[in-house]
């Protein structure tokens, strides 16, 4: 006979967006059957851990393992694998939850960079600012259609195909190219208006787009990076970026998080150059939508 | 017998988007069955317009018609009704066009400018301006979904349907509210994230968005202008944005064009106010575009 499922939530991040807040918790007691528990930090969270046989968190460290004797579900709102224990840490019978939700707020950012990007938003805030009242003739040649433009996103996995799918929607020529095909990107790039990366953080990826890839892009195309910032060579991004041989970069990640003033891309005189601080999928429905995933993937039974 | 076409195109903007280039001119000599004659200066018009079947003008007075004796179609890119004489000024036999192909532009316009809200790329932009390189737990309460939303289309003809279309694909839910029924709009903005205004400038829509309109929506809400200045109470509007009676609002249109430093709207204090110099239908496509309509509309033939 199966015991009574003991929820165990610590999920107490400093970002709103990633910490349960009382509406959130709302939802997850309208979908779960059994007992829930809401603990604010890793003592607390320790004490409970043997009683849980789900354990809902930001972060789990594999020698928390033989205190946790009833768990049966690790899981993380985070789609990062380095969140949770390997493969090889995790004990038998216990299932480890990644969440993949991410996609449907990721690709709405998407769209926002590249639609600000060619509709010359942030050109025309820029002359608002400067005080500049009617710079109408100035906006115009920096005015185009995303409809009928062609996007390569580099990674394909749930995230991208969210992104591509939306992209599709707006008119766009989707490309998407999985790892084991980054042989196809070079000759995909040459026609491309926006490569978009959303790739994961792992090994394998690093400096994948580098000078010789910046160099196959088109100078009127954009680089949108919305996955880990080791993926991209940020020197090279820097200088392609200095020399305009690309429009612009949308950059949600970067190598070094949180970004300080000596990495290549903290300079204030980029052109082009548009930072955003990880958060591509801050939204207030973050940990309600990982609640859903869990319960339409039957884990909250 | 028909006489073979004489077309005299006459579109010298100043605005690059809105000018013949040599890509728009090759598009429309790939469509016109016929002579085409180009002028750059309102003495070459008239020198060329008694033998002119068709003329495509940005503007064209009621004067010159006893000169076209051979006109038979008087077309214009603009959609705006002002630009040529009016219904009791065309002669018999000369049939008036206006471009109608304007929503595929500005539906993006607006999409980047409910994107760019509602991912709060404004605000971190500002953030990147100001040298503040991590400013991510300030971002997050400032990040929301479009999905799910709910946006008042007021205007509801072929651009506001235009919109209301991309936006659907969006996920967003949208009420079009058309002339006959702006009794309908009060009610539906208590619930509304969006205030799209998407009406002609033409009499009957002066100050229709006033206090009273304001104060129905919510204080997370946003007005988007696409359409013509004259539907705003700009004061008023100015009012509610210093009070944070209104999240923002993103105007590409204004009372009196060119904006002038004594415009309610100039301020450069004015919380949630973005303004752009009337170019939402801006992009390299619009006069190929009206020259497709044309064709499709068998004006070309």
């Amino acid at each position: 006979m199966k015991c009574r499922n003991q929820f165990l939530i610590w999920l107490n991040w400093p970002i709103g967006a990633f910490r349960l807040d009382a509406k959130s918790l709302a939802v997850f007691k309208g979908l779960a059957k059994g007992d829930v528990k809401v603990v604010r930090g890793e003592r607390a969270f320790l004490r409970e851990l043997p009683a849980a046989t789900h354990a809902i968190v930001w972060e789990f460290k594999k020698e928390w393992f033989p205190r946790a004797k009833k768990l049966r579900v690790l899981a993380t709102p985070g789609a990062g694998r380095e969140l949770l224990p390997s493969d090889a840490e995790m004990p038998a019978g216990v299932v480890r939850v990644n969440g993949n939700f991410h996609g449907a707020i990721m690709s709405e950012t998407v769209v926002a960079f590249l639609f600000a990007h060619a509709r010359g938003l942030y050109r025309a805030y820029d002359y608002q600012k400067s005080g500049e009242l009617w710079p109408r003739g100035a906006m115009s040649p920096f005015c185009s259609l995303v409809a009928g433009t062609k996007a390569v996103i580099l990674g394909y996995g749930k995230i991208g195909h969210a992104i591509g799918a939306k992209l599709e929607a707006l008119g766009v020529s989707v490309t998407g190219i999985r790892r084991a095909n980054f042989g196809d990107l070079k000759p995909e790039l040459k026609t491309a208006d926006w490569l978009v990366v959303a790739l994961p953080g792992d090994t394998g990826t690093d400096n994948l787009v580098d000078a010789s890839v910046l160099r196959c892009m088109k100078r009127s195309a954009v680089l949108v990076n919305v996955g880990r910032g080791n993926a991209v060579d940020e020197v090279a991004l820097a200088q392609a970026l200095r020399a305009r041989r690309l429009a612009g970069a949308y950059l949600d990640v970067f190598r070094k998080e949180p970004l300080t003033a000596d990495a290549p891309l903290a300079a204030d005189d980029i052109p082009g150059l548009v930072r955003f601080p990880h958060g591509s999928a801050f939204a207030p429905e973050y940990i309600p939508f990982f609640f859903r995933q869990m319960d339409e993937e039957g884990w909250l039974k």
